[in-house]
Formats: structure tokens, C-alpha cells, sequence
């Protein structure tokens, strides 16, 4: 309830934590795994962010082992994978949606959450950021993939989590923070993330840059 | 004396520790890695795993620092692969039946110690698997290869982890915890291992399936 | 002011961290990775020791999200790899010295936050080392490259750390610890580092050994 969007929060919680654990085991199909990697890429990739955000805050036992939702909706997740992988590979539009309000939500929950424990505007982007792209990073390393995310070909991902863990920052230091705002915030995010896919937004880099 | 053991379970959990220690510095050397890199991959293999389970449940400092035997039994084994690594792969098979052992143990005490910290039994078997299998994996990721009990031709490893972290669960919500049924259970853990190393027990993989 | 240098800690630690941060956003230049992954590398590359070390013993929040300072100056320094890499590049000397220094500070502060945290002898050396070492092998591996400090073809650079946080852990027992003796032991492992990097003193290693 930390967002204070209450059962509609938990719900989409849960569904996002469904998709990444998708995309995590799907990589691991791609990769050759056997099911044990298959799990492993899915408790990492979906939760992987959300446990680096427990433990630099120190707030623990990290909520990925308070909650058996989680961990019943990751298995879930890795063994709908395991029987019909092709069909996830083909949904891939509406996985990257769903992908979309997963990074949204991860990053105004990590936000609020940094700024619960008392860290400033500062930490709390970064904390935010981490929570919605530290799972992916975690999954590319084990699966010994470049980073996605540091990629000059991958479309906007981080920042618009960064920009989502800004304005959570800031309406929370504004007092003005509650359901609506966390909310639209977190659909601001999957809006940005889902308008870099659709045209292709990138971030710089320097070695593109001309010399 | 998390599982009850006592004396016995201390001397099995250095005598794990010295094993998978061993594992981590011969695999630094089939690296070309220096004595750094020997030490280091020494200890994330010996005690990643229990750092990784101290961590998640909050139990900090972790154990891997608050008892320098673990530390010395590290370096120690370091430093027999760096004087007789010859040696030291050429037991190959007595070493893959103390790591089987290893295995059973730190699966034991990693979900004692999740359960004793009011985690549910999901949640305990998960970390239980982690600290058996967690510090292999950084191992490999430090060595940048392909992590071992991801591989769809590997035997299987993590599965009686796994197993084994269910069962102290059971037990333990039974109130049949001791060192019994700690004994038997880590036991049981070794001997799934070993007999999937005899028989070559594979996990299924997605890929491998016809199409 | 944990060494007890006081103000001019401060400065040397927030160099140190700026130092170690163009280090990393510079391998994410030549790794090709974007803006996203400059800052990422930069923040690791920093603060990643610090991270480690502070989680191992459970300080928590971790230092790196309690004070802002450090976060400005990681994003400052991978702005000034943005705007000027080949200029951060040319000054690989310079570079080099103050990264010496990184060390040697980062070492120091962290074997004493091990042992302001109770931590014995060996648990202090191996926290102390991992908090000057620790960030840069992050960093490797997020780029994907081998862990240089494992390189057998690399200087030293863990063991002037090791050696630099045992003769921190030695003042500390002897009760000789303050701001002389902590900067005479910073100052000591940066001047061992610069001294294996101008005569190219490297660490054993087995494979390189006659057989």
C-alpha cells in the first residue's frame, strides 16, 4: 500500500512482476537454459530490482521473501513459459506493454519507498531508477548478455523511469503525493517508455557523436 | 549450531566451505587469473551463497564476517590449489562428493536461517536453494562463464537443493525439527546429488523439447 | 570522519570517488554503451565497494544514498566524460595517481567501518580490501571485460589494498589509530600501487608458474 493505490496497486504489482519474470525466463529459453535457469532468470529479473532497492535502503527481509505472491507468481510465470514459450515469444506487443506499466509502477514504488526511509531527492531517483532496471541488468549479466539497458541501439528504458522517480521525489516533497498522483505518474512513465518504443527513441551516447 | 548438530555441523560447514573454496581458486587457475583472482573467486564460491542468505533475511553482519575461521579455511584452501592444484584436480571425484555434501548443508542451515527469521515456506526455500547454489553462480559470472546449473547438459544441482529446502521447511512447520531430521534431510540432499552425477540426471530444458 | 581526518577526508574521499567514477563512465565510451550506461558504470565503478562493504556489515541505508554529495559528483564526472572523454583519456597519468589515492582512502575508511563495526582482524582486511576492489569488478563485469583485478598480467592492486587495511586493522587493536596514522597507511598503500605501476611488480600466478 506504499504507493496508496491499495488492491488496483497490488494487482498491477503482481502483474508486473508476472511480465518481467516472462521476460526473464523467455531469455533463458533463448539462451539454452534448463528449467532451473528458466526459474533463475525469472526470481531475477522481476525481483532482482526490487531487492537491490530493499537492501540499500536496509530495509529487510527484502519484500521479494515477505510476500509468497511473488514468488508463486515468478514459478508461475517461468512454467507458462515452459509449456507455451513460442506463444509468449508471439505476444511480444502486448508483453512489452504490460513491460512498460511494470517499469512505471516499479519506479514510483521505489521512489516512495527510498523517500519512506528517509533519503533525499537525490537518492531517491537513483533508488527508484535501480528498482525498475536493476532486475533486468542482474538477468543480462547471468544470461552473459550486454546490459540492455547501456546499449546505444536499446530504446529510452532508464530515463524514463529516472524521470518517473523525479516527479515521485518531487510531489512527495511537495506533500502533495497520494493515489492520483503515484498513479498518473506511473502511467507517465509507461506513456514515455511506450512513445521511445513506438519511435524509436534513443539516448545519446558519445561515441556516436561525430568527432 | 543452527541445525542442531553442534560440533559435527561446524566442522561439515568448514570442511563445505574448504570445498567449494577450492572449486572457486582451481577454477581462477584454469582462468589464468592471478593469486587475487585465485582468493577472490575463493571466497565468493565459499561464501557468496551465505552472504547472498544473510543479506536477503536481514541478518547482518553476515556470518561470512563474523567468524574468521571461515576466513582463514578460505585463504586456506586457496593457498593448497596454489602450492598442488595439480594435485587438487586430479581429485576430482572425492572433491565432487564433499561438494555434494557441501550442497546438502548449506541448503539445511540456509533455510534454518530464513525460517528462524519468520520466512514463510516459499520463501525458505528459495533461499535455501540460494545459499547452496548462489555462490557458484557468482563464481562463474567472476570467471565469465556460462553459469553452471543453468546449462541444460549439467546434472542436476540446484533441484536437490531445492528439494532439501522443502523438506527442512516441512519439518520445521511440523515441529519435527533436530538434528535428526537436519542430518537425514542434508543427507538426502547429498545423495540426490551424487546419484545424478552417477547417472548423469539432467533438468529439463524448454530448447531440448521436440517442437 | 571515520579516519578522524575531518574536512580534508571529506575532500579526498569525494575526489577518490570522482576519480574512480571518469574511470568508469570511460569504459562505458569505449564499450560503445550510452548516457544510461556511462552514469550506471560511473555510480558502480564509485560507489560499488561502498555499497558492498557497507552491506556486509549492515550499515544500511548504505553511505551512498545518505549523503547527495556523492551522487553529484558521480553525475558530474560522467557529464565530464560526456563532454571531454578524449581529454579524460589523454590524462591517463594524472588519472592513474589520483586513482591510486582513491584506493588507498577507500581502503582505509572502509577496514575502519568493519571494525567501528566490531569486526575482527581477517574480517576487517577482507571488507577493507573488497571496499577499494569491490566497484571496479562490478564494473568489469557489467561491461563485460574480465575482472582486471584477477588479470595475471595486471599490477598490483588488491594486495596494496590488503596490506594498507591489515596495518589499519593493526593500529586500530594497538589503539594507535588517528587522523596521522590513517592517512600514513592511505598514503602508504597509494604510494605501493604507484610504485607497482612504475616497475610493473604483478602478483603470482600458478599458471605462469614452470611446470
Amino acid at each position: 500500500v506504499l504507493t496508496g493505490l491499495g488492491t488496483l496497486e497490488r494487482v498491477l504489482d503482481l502483474l508486473g512482476v508476472f511480465v518481467f519474470a516472462l521476460a526473464g525466463a523467455s531469455l533463458a529459453v533463448r539462451k539454452g537454459f534448463d528449467v532451473v535457469g528458466m526459474v533463475a532468470l525469472a526470481f531475477v529479473t522481476a525481483l532482482g530490482g526490487g531487492v537491490l532497492r530493499d537492501l540499500v535502503i536496509g530495509s529487510t527481509p527484502v519484500a521479494a521473501v515477505q510476500d509468497s505472491w511473488y514468488l508463486v507468481v515468478v514459478v508461475g510465470a517461468a512454467g507458462v513459459v515452459g509449456v507455451a514459450h513460442r506463444t509468449v515469444e508471439a505476444m511480444r506487443r502486448p508483453v512489452l506493454v504490460l513491460d512498460a506499466l511494470g517499469i512505471g509502477l516499479f519506479t514510483v514504488v521505489g521512489a516512495v519507498k527510498a523517500l519512506a526511509a528517509g533519503l533525499d531527492v537525490p537518492a531517491a531517483v537513483l533508488v527508484g531508477t535501480m528498482a525498475a532496471v536493476g532486475g533486468g541488468i542482474v538477468r543480462d549479466v547471468l544470461a552473459r548478455d550486454e546490459p540492455t539497458v547501456f546499449r546505444a541501439d536499446s530504446t529510452l528504458y532508464a530515463i524514463p523511469a529516472a524521470i518517473g522517480a523525479a516527479g515521485t521525489a518531487v510531489v512527495w516533497e511537495l506533500d502533495l503525493y497520494g493515489p492520483a498522483s503515484a498513479g498518473g505518474i506511473a502511467l507517465g512513465v509507461t506513456v514515455i517508455r511506450l512513445l521511445a518504443l513506438r519511435f524509436g527513441w534513443r539516448a545519446p551516447s558519445v561515441g556516436s557523436r561525430p568527432a
